[in-house]
């Protein structure tokens, strides 16, 4: 018995007790409601954030008559999605720094891996909704938008109104820390307010980086460190991939 | 068959299929997400709201040192709550009137209910946001807020930082209105976008009125008319409020 | 017990001595500054609103090409029209959740009795400032606007610019509540603040309603305390429709 | 008489007929709202200022525990003051360029004849709403301002709040310009439109200036016609410095 | 004791040591960035201003289709332009009083020296960001704008897309104000912070006002007193337009 | 084909005929401006950032009592820094995205090499305001930040105003990225705006990471591409770090 506690502590000095390299549960559930072309309520333990992709006929002014169309995303956290309450931004009159870096960085993911000509003069933005927080609402943002944006592709290519899919790819993304001098997989609040290094990373399903995101919170760290890192992140992704594949071939 | 069809079609000329006496399925679930006081997803047919209280140690400005509490509401719905996306209202810089309209409208109904001297020197802001929307949200809001309150303000009592319990009733609110030139219960999206009179009532379990807001959207209407609507509201809102009391009698 | 109630209503427990039944003096000015198509100033009693209509050759964004034309309103009050110094709205950067709910009432109600397709493709905007107020601002607002809407449309109809009188009936409002347990009409402000009911009604020339608009400021109200308000309601604004039409048959 | 006439029009090319160093019509009502503590109507012709004086017992935070108070201006006007609608600042979210730029002016000229420690730790606002405009608002702000001060500063006095009186003089304010060629006093909006040369004069009763503020709106302007111009501001400070010593004597 | 005032005059009282009619030492840098159009460094003594000029192939909406262009300005201090750090109006989220009449002011007086029509449908928009303030920002700001504005109508004729030269004279602005009881001339921040009356005058090189604008900081001030304010005016600017004329010779 | 390599590596396909590995021009002017404790005008090329440090004897709230300082930075760019002219964000009302998430990254990584416990209740804030652009600004923006934090560190312990030095250690920022299919370092805007992959390095003089933040612009880049500009990056902080100190080393 004290073996195990022991062994068990040597693989998992993590509050959750999961190993350095697990991923939190993660589910995908699709048409979660029903105005939306795309809508996705995507679960990482208990980060939950709805996804919902919305196809608009018009492109932002700086597009207009190039023959392509945008992605974009916005991002929100319901005010009591956290342990305590944050002031709403739209009562606060404006969107903080933080909201608007993570929005940018979704968008960006996007469209990484979408042909904005194929898509033809129509805009795609996917507004990512933190229902409840515990770490990682960025990453788990990434990965629920994408389906959230397969399904409202889906509907255009269903419907004929594009011809040519134009997404080449897929994308899903995990954050990767420092914590407790271990590099950890997929870090929730406990640890992330805790965590000498914060990384997020974005990847297709290529394996290629997309976005690649680290912090020093607590002492700067090396070179061998940030590819222990980038290692963990990449394992991570490919079940992230690999959830989104199989939630999309669940019919729904 | 024609006979039947006829018969139904007396009994209802609503989209839905309702007799014009029929609330749409009720559903009220609680402990929704993990961090607030009280939460409480309430689901009116297809409108949804997500309803989090939430208990903070300070009280406005205007409050301090006056011994007592405060109870607030704030409202917001998700960009694709509605068929087309409408704009974030944080992304535009401000609250719509629409917005403070209901939010003020469920700050009072919840405080009709309560004795802000037995509260103490705190507040709670319920956060009723829409994730899905079909007509109704106002009044959805303040049903389910109602039951999140509840919740809250059992925590209070049961960690003994409050005494007596400040609720001195309960709350419910269900629209009326004339459609089809016919007075109808709870009226959906397809209704409340046709209908002649518009009518948000809001009555406590005394059976007595808290707020009345009757709108003539096409011609104005009779005290006649008026009447029927309030006695269709009287019969909508006790069934809502037996509903919010088995949603409290079952364990959580 | 008939006498005792006579005995009441003659010695009156309202601050202004007023019988319960009674309005404030009402005057209606039109013509009241020199470039506003229709410009009225209200006074009821201590509450004077400057009501002036504007008409413009434009249609907001979602009525281009619509062939039908807007009326709309907005609210301000001036920062010492009332007892202590408000801050001015302009200076704070934006109108409060009250200002907006208020010309949000008075835009509807107006509209209530416009045929917005014979005012053509222009707006007329009423903007309703209060210089003083004691209370019924909003109601005020609305009996005055009426008179204002009238002369700018009366400059259009002079001017052949429209043929067709887009008028189909005049609008009046007024508050009723219950203060001092007693049902009464025409709430000044030392009546408002102390009131347990507050009510404002809005009605049509036809006797009917257009809005119905009532606050359980203390306790809940009973079904016969809001048919007795009602009742109330319907002599004031029979009355203020009458000094209305006094108002515009008075040459200017 | 004719011919006298005949010469009157030769001298005077205004379009409203009157001498070039000509006031238009002046009147200071006192008293004309309930609330405030200095209450003064100041009509200029057709231009009417609502300047409302109000005194606070808060110093602005930079001024806390220096033992003195402080005098300051906010001006505002109607949406249908003008001839056009102007969108009303509460509405578009911020005051104009114009709007703070005036208030700023007022603010200086009353401060210029006040000593700030004298009125203790408080503050008095002078609101000055423009009615209805007709050129020349600025200025006439700051003439029926001063009245509005002064009454505010008697209410102190009276009710031996204060002991010493703060005010150390008086402060009217003209415009003067080049209109037609010719030095005018006292523009209404159809010269103003029109003036070569605009300013604004600001003196105290000692007859010194307080503020000079000359724009070249056509052609620039030279020495000579700046000295006449300040002749006639001169002139016509004595005039409105009378008339106020006038209003104030008259009981109210 | 006369030779002894005399010899005092003659040694200043400034804080400088300058004389009273003593200009700052003036440095006019043009070409100071690399992608404006015009882009002029001013130093006025410790007072550094930089001041870009920028064509851009558009007017504003209320100019369209007039035929003829605009000139604006623009103006801004860095935070720490200053003794002590001024918050950023950008994070606060609008420009202060301050500012805006500042750049109205630089805006008026370039204007009034541009033949708008021979400019075409263009805006030249002039920014004057402050790098270092001393005292005198306004007017240093308007003296290196047009030179500013200078290269940017060169770089205009130059490139032949515009055929006339719409500059129709030169501009420049200084400060004088009553420091120490004696009138001096171009103000530091130490003199401008104690002045009894401040002054900022902007005239053309035909020896003619444009702007006049004087406060009486302390006490008002007296017309011998502005005249000698103003023939100390007149003396710098002549010595600013040479300077201005010397930088433009001096090939870049 | 080794020798072609080397050749091209020679001639350098870059539109500045930099070698792939080569830094633009450096260069560190202290003691820029004359009011910052701390004031660094840093040249990269053509772009330049002027960095001032600010000490202030406040905390946040969020700070007060805690025994700490804090240290932040505000980044902004003149309107014409850039090729075309960027409307002024004051003038916008509010700060982008892209200005926010500058910002937050310089702030970081200044905290990253600072112990905030011995820099006792008091904030430093660095300004960084582009006055030119060329590529770069952000990364420009933190090597010339240290320069400035750290004389307005020297100028605390020099005034004994601290008694530990806060610095532990020194910090410097170069972007890095792939052009022409090819690593190269210090991308210019002609680069920058053509770049497949954008990467901006943070480094401490312990040659170890507090940020990175890497973009595909074109295509995901793979494992070997970003240890490829990882090395370049490393090379290049060596560069800057030594710069850095040189300047300090020279008296200023």
């Amino acid at each position: 018995m004290l073996k195990w506690l022991f062994f068990k502590n040597k693989l998992s000095m993590r509050p959750s007790k999961r190993a350095n390299d697990e991923l939190r549960p993660i589910r995908i559930e699709r048409n979660y409601t029903m105005h939306a072309e795309g809508s996705v309520l995507i679960s990482c333990g208990n980060t939950k954030v709805l996804c919902n992709a919305s196809v608009e006929d018009r492109v932002p002014p700086w597009l207009r008559g190039k023959g392509q169309g945008w992605v974009t995303a916005e991002y929100g956290m319901l005010p009591r999605a956290t342990n305590t309450r944050n002031g709403r931004e739209a009562a606060r009159g404006k969107q903080g720094g933080r909201t608007l870096e993570i929005q940018r960085l979704i968008g960006r993911s996007l469209r990484a891996i979408v042909d904005l000509s194929a898509l033809g003069e129509r805009v795609i933005t996917v507004d990512c909704d933190v229902i409840q927080a515990d770490g990682g609402t960025r990453t788990a943002s990434i990965t629920g938008a994408y389906v959230a944006l397969y399904d409202a592709v889906e509907s255009l290519l269903k419907n004929n109104i594009i011809k040519k899919n134009p997404l080449h790819g897929s994308v899903a993304a995990v954050s990767v820390g420092i914590y407790n001098q271990q590099p950890v997989l997929d870090l929730d609040y406990p640890e992330d307010s805790q965590a000498e290094t914060d990384m997020n990373i974005v990847m297709n399903d290529g394996g290629h980086f997309i976005e690649v995101q680290g912090t020093a919170e607590g002492h700067a760290f090396r070179r061998d460190e940030l590819n222990e890192l980038l290692d963990l992140a990449d394992s991570g992704i490919q079940q992230l991939l690999y959830a989104q594949q199989q939630a999309i071939l669940n019919k729904s």
